[in-house]
């Protein structure tokens, strides 16, 4: 088979961004970031690094001294302990003790940030949903929880109200999220659409197989605005109710494109 | 502009390569080992590792425990240096104490090799030109002379003839092949084209605008298979003598396809 001897995607000049996970077969951020920086114009790409964690303390610091190195995203297991990689948090990552990108400034230092509750709020951006004074329920203060309330307590929205099966954890994030934003009204309280404009959704109820919803309901007021963080399936049980009620949606995968969005403009802030 | 929010090229799966070197934009594995890797079938990318002298020792190490890199080429200046990190040396690299190539095998462990020598030989091989039996003069004893000395010398050629204007030179690659490969006749010798049935230029005499050849002569014999390890320009100076003499003629761009071959062969050997 005769084929070109080049690929027209790759050159010494190309500039390399990583994703750092264990496993990491799943991720999909190579695919979808590299086309994001390519469709901007930057000769750049984002591959796949399997590192262990055994691994990961001493491999880290050394990777970061690779000067074609442009940024690293994080993924299981590592947002928390990458922290200790940057020299500088964005205001998010200081909320929620993780970050998932660490970019490269015009110091050739590092600045570390979480996007996915960023990615949240891009979505919502980006189909011209308002958040600011909005009464916001969200369910689940976990990983994703935590970077959501994080992101929409900066969007100004009339109250953020956190649910948690584990109580403690939805207190403990409200009093972080207050904390850092001391205007916002956060607080934990229970799962109830009483009085609620917006319901998210970032739990894993509803995930793959799950036929469950994150909340006990056979219908949704027609007015709600329900967002779900889950990427798999597209349509969760609770979007299909909530699509059937004539509620506006949201889904996880604009999540996943906002947030990509976000992290390429901080990796080309150079800031 | 809309564009498509995934490439093709790359996913969780993408098995990693790199070339590291300083500097390393002037590099071309990155578009041409890639290509050949993919037009092989291969989910693999080889990428552009800008590591400086001082990182080099406490970064190499670290990098070869990334589970998901396949191999790594080196390029000026670390093919000696290179070495350290090989559980096991190919018998070209033991003569030459230089390598260009790592790659994982079965087993986790890595493998070095030099593969400038064999890419001339595998040019050779791809035009039908035996060197078997031939009596060869080889015109340089510096990086590229040596690692092609020491992949000719297991072509059984009749003779081999190193000239070098450092004679101490020519005589140390000399007596290192010869060791190495105790059946093959090498030696070091006065630069003549009297007898030889095949003339390498392994120096820079020639390279970019350098209108000088490594051997003073007005015509070359019709006989004669003339090689220059030269890639830029193409066709340098000596080359177009030949073709002018009528002689064969083999280009040092053929020598790089012949490489990249060789050395994606032993990337995915998993001997």
């Amino acid at each position: 088979m005769e084929s070109p001897d080049q690929v027209d995607y790759l050159s010494g000049k190309t500039r390399v961004f990583g994703i750092v996970g264990d496993p990491i077969e799943q991720v999909r951020s190579p695919e979808m970031i590299t086309a994001e920086m390519t469709s901007r114009g930057h000769d750049a790409v984002l591959v796949p690094m399997h590192v262990l964690p055994a691994d990961f303390d001493a491999f880290l610091p050394q990777l970061l001294r690779m000067r074609n190195l442009g940024g690293l995203v994080f993924t299981i297991p590592y947002k928390a302990r990458a922290c200790a990689l940057a020299s500088e948090l964005g205001p998010q990552a200081r909320i929620v003790n993780a970050i998932n990108a660490l970019a490269r400034d015009a110091q050739d230092r590092w600045r570390g940030e979480i996007f996915d509750g960023q990615g949240c709020v891009e979505a919502f951006r980006r189909r011209g949903i308002a958040l600011r004074g909005k009464r916001v329920m969200l369910v689940g203060a976990g990983g994703a929880g935590s970077a959501i309330a994080a992101a929409v307590a900066f969007e100004a929205p009339a109250s953020l109200t956190i649910f948690d099966a584990d109580v403690a954890r939805s207190r403990s994030l409200a009093a972080a999220v207050m904390r850092a934003v001391p205007d916002a009204r956060v607080s934990a309280g229970a799962l109830t659409l009483d009085g609620i404009d917006v319901l998210l959704n970032a739990t894993p109820v509803g995930m793959l197989d799950d036929p469950r919803m994150p909340i006990e309901a056979h219908a949704l007021p027609r007015g709600l605005v329900v967002f779900d963080a889950i990427v798999k399936p597209e349509c969760t049980p609770l979007l299909a109710l909530a699509e059937r009620c004539g509620c506006t949606t949201v889904r996880g995968r604009e999540m996943m494109r906002g947030q990509i969005a976000r992290m390429v403009d901080f990796f080309f802030a150079r800031g």
